[in-house]
């Protein structure tokens, strides 16, 4: 008997610490998610079509005799070694995404910073067209480079990635979403894209950067490159990759906006589909690492060596103002900062909605198309920010400016732009800015009169519709950052208007602007609240921004769905909701199960399973048995395709189909049947058997799962589907009421539980869909 | 046929609305599980006796033919009625508990208050044995009030109500722990106890207050009481109703602490069982209007209208400090900080194990026994506060106090006590102060001179002792405020012993010490972390508190468990763990499923199931059919007891065992069937049945779950725990893998999930019990 290294069994071992594998498989479907938009009409009419289309879901838990041997002879070491390597990789994890973001920032700001002051001597010196060009030629070569690498190495790193990384975490693997090319293009492209101010986000990428990061290591490094540690090998499953990359997410939030505790409240409300108390423990473990490397590069930045860095830092709005004092009377207005809110931030999600539509057709035309569309958005980019300043008339420096006044160096809150010496340009301070300086000014207190209306409202509109144009560009792109800018020039546009008749500073007003246009976008509650808490540093705002969070969202649901899901939809993905559609309530698991049923014998001819694999594209098939007691077979157990592939690959065959003595845990190690890292999964068309081999058998009963989960055919969809989300399935057995004849009834996938595949069944359903009791517009109002 | 009013509809379509029903059943076994500790060794031993002995545990989904009908007339606009009155419902019960939180403070700072307003004129005219007195007589007064009526009245308000709030959440409802009555004593209770000057919390009683509020709410009043509000009794079933107390228990942190996102997470993290995306959004909005309504009551007291109340304000240890800088050189201290604060904290819950073991035995003596104790501990108490003080030496005011020295009045850094003008006792500043004022004066910061290394010791020392003793006492205590002070004087007292070597200043020792101390004996990260920034309200602390809950949590983890589950394995609550023990890999449900099973016909005789209800305590029993196509019955489905007990009492009863027109939509409203308020189920002995009814029959079938969760005997333990854990059942049936006679084999239970009962029937697994790795003493070692 061949004996393993004990590594090696841990490997597998990992695989059963907690059974709750609710998890995510390697996409070995051909067919690319990647194009963003276009696959959703056609997901629409491909996903009835069961199994076959998008990417593949779910990984049951694989309980067979086999994974059982194996897990009898784990020891407590193993055990030790486990839990010290899942708690060493999230060290690394924290530490690889704090410096990454520290990196991100220290580059960011000092290429944005460079073309700032490149720009605003040449404008000193009153050479304003060589200024235009040395402030927009940058950009251009920035955003080209940013789309030609996107475009030509990894399509998949466009975007955010947050959509992506919660589908993933879902149980939808987009292909190649989290390789290491992805990784790279994701954080080089995201740092040209900010540096080349076109209005997109560092955030986004981020948390894509940090479940990149984090899906490596926990699959140990990129085989495809041949960076590999043996050593990091040891979480060959699902569930502790996915925990990895839960992690990994909350760390890019914690990176991104130095904000530990919305980090890791980002990842439980908005991207984990099933979490456990004790990932949220592992979860806060690696933000806290990030969080103290951030605090330790600042205190280096703090004694000037990080060039441009330093003085603006990382992102950290420190608006705290002891006196941030506001009484009831304020509450009416802060009631209304919410609504409107709410209603601008639903509207950002329809318009981008409808942008990346019209996008998706450029796109689809090619690498050049998409390239020239970046182009374009960068030259108007340019164009705008350096143009609308001149509309804004030169304002009188106040005589008490606490910072030098007009600003000439990089930042500061009095941009001179055009104006003539002591005077500065308001507009400019805001538009013609990094976002992040920008976001700092619109924050800061005592700055009541330092805008004009003008100003602001050119801002807002300016920041709303760059960002709607911006995101669907190819590359990276986050959407938090232009979010906030956006919400802020909004909420001090408000406070502005309100003037003297409210007590809260335009500062404050700016913040619940942020808040309140967030929550209509993005609809998350605790986490975006934690954020702005961590980002403006003052505790005192909370009861506020709660208020002001719950009200957009109140009022945003009313419209339309959060912008990740919107985007997630558009890209066709499978998402699997928690809450039941009320019509899966009056469906039974026997109305959806579709035929024909693939079945296997619990001895089967390998030309038979052959055949069965490369003519079908399921996962997992029933393995029946004779009874010895009635003329009806009985369910053995599932055996996925994966382990079929691994069966026929070994030719562990039998000349005859009477069971010999089990040989089967000698010939295989643990390792074979272990999950692999992403699209590294064989394909049936790679195995070659010879004619003779096709005639002989195969013994399934050692691999298969003998105890898959099985419904009966009355139950509810509904119910089905909570069993199939809570347990996180892959496949789900429905068996008859009544066995005459097979055993199974069917499979029930991923793709059995999608709207979109029962309505098809069933179209009379689709007017008791849950609406969300939202509002819909009479078709002669409908926008467009 | 009798037409419904809409209501009754609703209440039960309530309960379709996700079918993720995880939950709670109202406890109808007779045996009391409020005695708090003896229960420890009985429950031990009567586990294995299956579903008989402790409390009610888990609801499966009653998916039969009449709830099918009843969801299928359901409107829109009971859809939409449905939802606001959840959000009401969510709102009251931020506004009651709020509400409640604050007077809680309000009289405790005045009772407290004129007590030592007293005290200090007695001291200031010398008459000490006067201050003595009028110290120690109130302080015995008041215990002896909250013990009296606690033991008398309502003796499961004693204690925290913390862990039994979780036991609730995870399924276990022991009697009585969420009434009407419950509720009073503990808000009583709780100011009488923390007004005497003990040393308990005021915190968990406001959780446990804050989850009786929503629970009451919930299930529309109390009906023993009167007090029931038909429009508020929407909420007929558990996953509705473990909701709100999910809620409720984040306000109520949130009301003691002023802390609404820490209130949430500590709802996450501590309490909750299950949890989804829509209740987190729900909890926020909760503790949200807590937050709201709490500052508007500060700015009203703020004016001076709450007497003693308002320059004490709710606790918030505002220790903002602009230069809270701190450098990586601090980072080794604050790493054995928390190696330290873990060991303390889980000496700190071993001690307090074995202390509530020895008053339990004084505790079963009758209820003159338990009163007794809680004044031994109210004359200790006050002996300790009143006489320590003395042994301290008088310090010189310093001339640069940024307050009068020494303080006469009612709170302040500098308390003269016994000593001359001009001269303050330190220890009489800590100890003979309320605690919210300790923790204020530890917390405050250039604060480093104030102390001497003597004091804080002995402060330590006696906070320690005193917390430990007084938590078992017949009286609401909460454990989170002695943690925080005995902490903060560890902290302290390290901040001292480094002095000058270190640049933090004594104050945020102080923080990061009762950081410590809480995260070693309460074992939570994150909302520990929320919750200590938000009284604190210093953001720029974040790392270091991150850093050291995470060293403490480890170090503690090391030892033993956390406090709650301490106390709740005391009281022999059936708590479902998340994780899955080693050796449930290695069982199949079919070892553990114990015989006999009761089972009924589709068409069944009155008499026989009389007879099954009376001489069984199952809960649920699968229901049976012919087979008309071979010999062996097949399963049908499951009857639960309640609604047995229904049909038994509405008498639907068939002369003949022929089903005739089913008739049963006709005879039964949904209500009838509707999950009952905690404590209301009828019981199988107040039916009376005629002779002749008894031979009579009744037809099952259409009050049948007809599609129950199944799973396969050979399915490992460990898989079924997660199904059964996961969804949130109550029943789960076992089938047999070749079916021969009986289509069932039995019912698993949460009680045969029990460690305890597994390892009754299988002992020689015992030594293969994970047991997360801990450090044992060797016998010889072992302290006691």
């Amino acid at each position: 008997m061949k004996t393993q290294p004990p590594t090696e069994k841990m490997a597998t071992a990992a695989a059963f610490e907690n059974l709750n594998t609710a998890g995510v498989e390697g996409a070995q479907d051909p067919e690319s998610l990647t194009e963003p938009l276009l696959s959703h009409q056609r997901s629409r009419s491909s996903i009835s079509n069961s199994t076959s289309q998008v990417a593949l879901v779910g990984a049951d838990i694989a309980e067979n005799d086999f994974f059982k041997e194996d897990w009898r002879t784990r020891g407590r070491n193993q055990m030790i070694q486990y839990i010290f390597m899942k708690w060493s990789l999230c060290f690394l994890i924290g530490l690889i995404v704090g410096l990454i973001g520290f990196l991100n920032n220290l580059a960011v700001e000092n290429i944005a910073g460079t073309k700032f002051v490149v720009t605003s001597n040449m404008m000193l010196a009153n050479k304003f067209g060589m200024a235009f060009l040395s402030f927009s030629i940058p950009n251009l070569v920035l955003t080209l480079f940013a789309s030609i690498v996107t475009a030509t190495v990894a399509p998949v790193a466009a975007g955010s990635g947050i959509p992506e990384v919660k589908a993933y975490l879902n149980g939808v693997d987009a292909p190649g979403i989290l390789s290491f090319r992805t990784l790279v293009i994701k954080i080089i492209g995201s740092i040209s894209a900010v540096s080349s101010s076109l209005l997109v986000g560092k955030a986004g990428p981020m948390v894509h950067t940090g479940a990149c990061v984090a899906s490596l290591l926990g699959q140990g490094g990129s085989k495809k490159y041949g960076l590999t540690w043996k050593w990091l090998r040891f979480f060959k499953n699902d569930r502790d990759r996915r925990d990895f990359v839960t992690c990994g997410s909350a760390a890019g939030i914690a990176a991104a906006f130095r904000a530990p505790v919305g980090g890791l409240l980002f990842a439980i409300e908005e991207m984990a589909s099933w979490w456990r108390s004790a990932l949220l423990w592992r979860a806060f473990f690696t933000t806290a690492i990030v969080a103290i490397l951030l605090r330790a590069f600042i205190d280096i930045c703090k004694s000037g060596k990080c060039g441009l860095f330093g003085t603006g830092g990382l992102i950290m709005y420190d608006v705290y103002s002891a006196d941030a004092s506001y009484h009831l009377a304020d509450v009416p207005l802060v009631l209304l900062l919410g609504v409107v809110g709410g209603i601008l931030g639903s509207l950002y999600n329809f318009l981008l909605d409808k942008v990346l539509r019209i996008y998706n057709f450029i796109n689809e035309k090619g690498i050049a198309p998409k390239i020239f569309l970046a182009c374009t958005i960068s030259i108007l980019t340019s164009c705008l920010l350096f143009g609308l300043p001149w509309l804004a008339s030169c304002r009188p420096c106040p005589s008490d400016a606490s910072e030098a006044c007009p600003t000439i160096g990089r930042s500061g809150n009095y941009k001179k732009f055009q104006c003539a010496p002591g005077y500065y340009n308001d507009l400019a301070s805001l538009i013609f800015n990094t976002n992040d300086d920008a976001i700092r000014n619109l924050f800061s207190k005592d700055t009541d009169k330092e805008f004009q209306h003008s100003s602001m409202l050119i801002f807002f509109v300016t920041c709303f519709s760059l960002s709607v144009l911006s995101y669907g560009i190819v590359a990276p792109a986050g959407l938090f950052v232009p979010a906030i800018v956006t919400g802020a020039s909004y909420g001090r546009f408000v406070g502005m208007l309100v003037g003297s008749h409210s007590n809260l500073n335009h500062g404050l007003y700016a913040v619940l602007g942020a808040a309140s246009f967030l929550g209509g976008s993005m609809r998350m509650t605790v986490s975006l609240c934690v954020i702005i808490l961590e980002l403006t540093n003052n505790l005192l705002l909370l009861p506020m921004i709660m208020l002001v969070l719950l009200i957009s969202k109140t009022v945003a649901d009313a419209f339309n769905g959060n912008i990740y899901d919107l985007i997630m939809k558009a890209k066709g993905f499978p998402y699997l909701e928690t809450h039941v559609e009320p019509y899966m309530r009056q469906l039974t698991v026997g109305d959806v199960v579709t035929a024909p049923l693939q079945l296997f014998h619990g001895i089967e001819k390998v030309g038979n399973v052959v055949h069965v694999l490369r003519t079908t594209r399921h996962n997992g098939f029933p393995v029946i048995d004779e009874n010895p007691l009635s003329e009806t077979p009985v369910l053995y157990g599932l055996i996925l395709r994966a382990h079929l592939i691994t069966l026929l690959k070994k030719k562990a065959f039998l000349p005859t189909p009477n069971p010999t003595v089990n040989d089967a845990f000698s010939q295989f190690s643990a390792v074979d049947f272990a999950k692999r890292g992403s699209g590294n999964g064989d394909k049936i068309e790679d195995i070659k058997l010879s004619e003779e081999e096709m005639e002989m058998y195969v013994d399934l009963h050692p691999f298969a799962n003998a105890s898959p989960y099985t419904v009966v055919e009355t139950m509810s969809l509904a119910k089905a589907l909570i069993l199939f989300r809570e347990v996180g399935l892959r496949h789900l057995l429905v068996i008859p009421k009544i066995s005459n004849g097979s055993p199974v009834m069917g499979i029930l996938t991923r793709h059995d539980f999608m709207p979109e595949h029962i309505l098809a069944l069933n179209p009379l359903l689709a007017r008791s869909r849950w609406k969300r009791l939202r509002i819909r517009f009479p078709p002669s109002l409908k926008p467009f």
